[in-house]
């Protein structure tokens, strides 16, 4: 059985000098092993939810899937924390490839900050997708409304995927990249369209989120916190809109603003 | 030339209803590769200061070397982004056995969750060093003051090295882990003993982030944010103090209390 994604843990606190016991809650962290084709592939710290989903969203981020038909086995030991793939097509997965830095120079002035496996998978978004600023701020009161285990943890990210008007699906973890995986999964699992899909997000804008909203294949990723230059200089590039600091009513557009409109 | 921590972005800022250009202060995100006797080992994205310390403290925490002096050369290129290590004794990285689980059944219960790197250098904390709440949430304000990256872009995370009453060195960098990696490259080209100094951290104290205290060596771990609970296990069993939600004056210990005491 999955250990709950939050749990209790005796703990002393002190409040103005006075010390008191008590439990709180805290955020599972939970290690999953992606054994692929009978060997060991990479092992993810995760939140214990949408086991499946990461482990699909994990293998298409990583390019050795591209949809999830392409894995004739997906089989889940909770118990053990494995997670056994196996592919329609066994490949050699060429792993010494996956950390080695992509110097490109055809495709733009950031592509060479790239990994091998990023420039395989991240895909320029060609997204016709738009939205308002009322819309922005909106999903992003959405998300944070769904995210009772954040509230009560301050430990976990939140990730939905959005329509202009509503979230389609959360998904929560401990890692930020996680979060994502997991929503990648589940548009995969569910064949769901993404080119007009919104990506609402609770943590910061750093190069490997907007890789990873690159794989997925939206066009518009919006948060309440702060985006890092590369992952800026990388949006611009994929094409991608990048919204941040989305807090009451206020937010900075920072990259391709072409996409955020008056209604 | 090194890009600076922050840098500058043109943006759109919608407040209340109302659009304005403006420019704005971000996190710079830098490549770094570390090429270990002459073959490519690992790209680390991290900020851009502190190259050599992270380099060192990184190659420590992946058990590569246990002291500054096993180098016999660490060249930074800043241009390319690249840093050359040369080791005195070469060896045979064993970059397969990295990510593989650790499932050892000598140490602890939990102690499963290691990984083989982590086991070889994680150590359990010896520390007789104690510390009172109002030192506790004293070294956190320190932290909070000396951040003035923090306070501008919201998008780096702060580690420092700390006795009971001062910060001895504080690190910045995009990335949680490598601000660590910093301070240990830090400690290690110092010669700093370890076992009597506190780390004082901004961000959520994860699995991770507890082996690479157990690693550079200290026994009390502070922060202003959430413990996952494979961290509270670890530092269980590595014997590190955790004290987590630090904010004004009010904090939660939640593992080896014994080093918190009243003055």
């Amino acid at each position: 059985m999955l250990p709950r994604i939050t749990t209790t843990w005796p703990i002393r606190k002190y409040t103005d000098g006075a010390a008191s016991l008590r439990e709180d809650d805290i955020a599972s962290e939970y290690p999953l092993t992606v054994e692929l084709d009978g060997e060991e592939f990479a092992t993810i710290v995760c939140s214990p939810t949408d086991l499946k989903e990461l482990a699909i969203g994990f293998l298409a981020s990583e390019g050795i899937i591209r949809e999830a038909v392409d894995l004739k086995e997906l089989r889940i030991d909770e118990e053990r924390g494995y997670v056994y793939a196996e592919l329609h097509r066994p490949q050699s997965t060429g792993k010494d490839d996956y950390s080695k830095r992509f110097i490109g120079s055809c495709c733009g002035k950031s592509r060479q900050f790239y990994f091998r496996s990023d420039a395989r998978t991240a895909r320029t978004s060609m997204s016709r997708l738009t939205v308002s600023p009322a819309q922005c701020m909106a999903l992003m009161r959405l998300l944070q409304h769904s995210s009772a285990e954040f509230q009560l943890t301050g430990g976990v990210h939140n990730a939905a995927l959005c329509t202009r008007d509503a979230l389609i699906a959360v998904r929560t973890d401990i890692g930020r990249h996680n979060a994502l995986d997991k929503l990648f999964g589940y548009a995969l699992q569910q064949r769901l369209p993404v080119a007009d899909k919104i990506i609402a997000f609770s943590g910061r804008l750093s190069s490997e989120v907007v890789l990873k909203a690159a794989k997925i294949g939206v066009g518009i990723l919006l948060s309440k916190s702060a985006p890092t230059d590369l992952a800026l200089k990388l949006a611009d590039d994929l094409g991608i809109t990048c919204v941040g600091f989305i807090r009451g009513r206020e937010m900075n557009v920072y990259t391709h603003g072409e996409r955020i409109v008056e209604p």
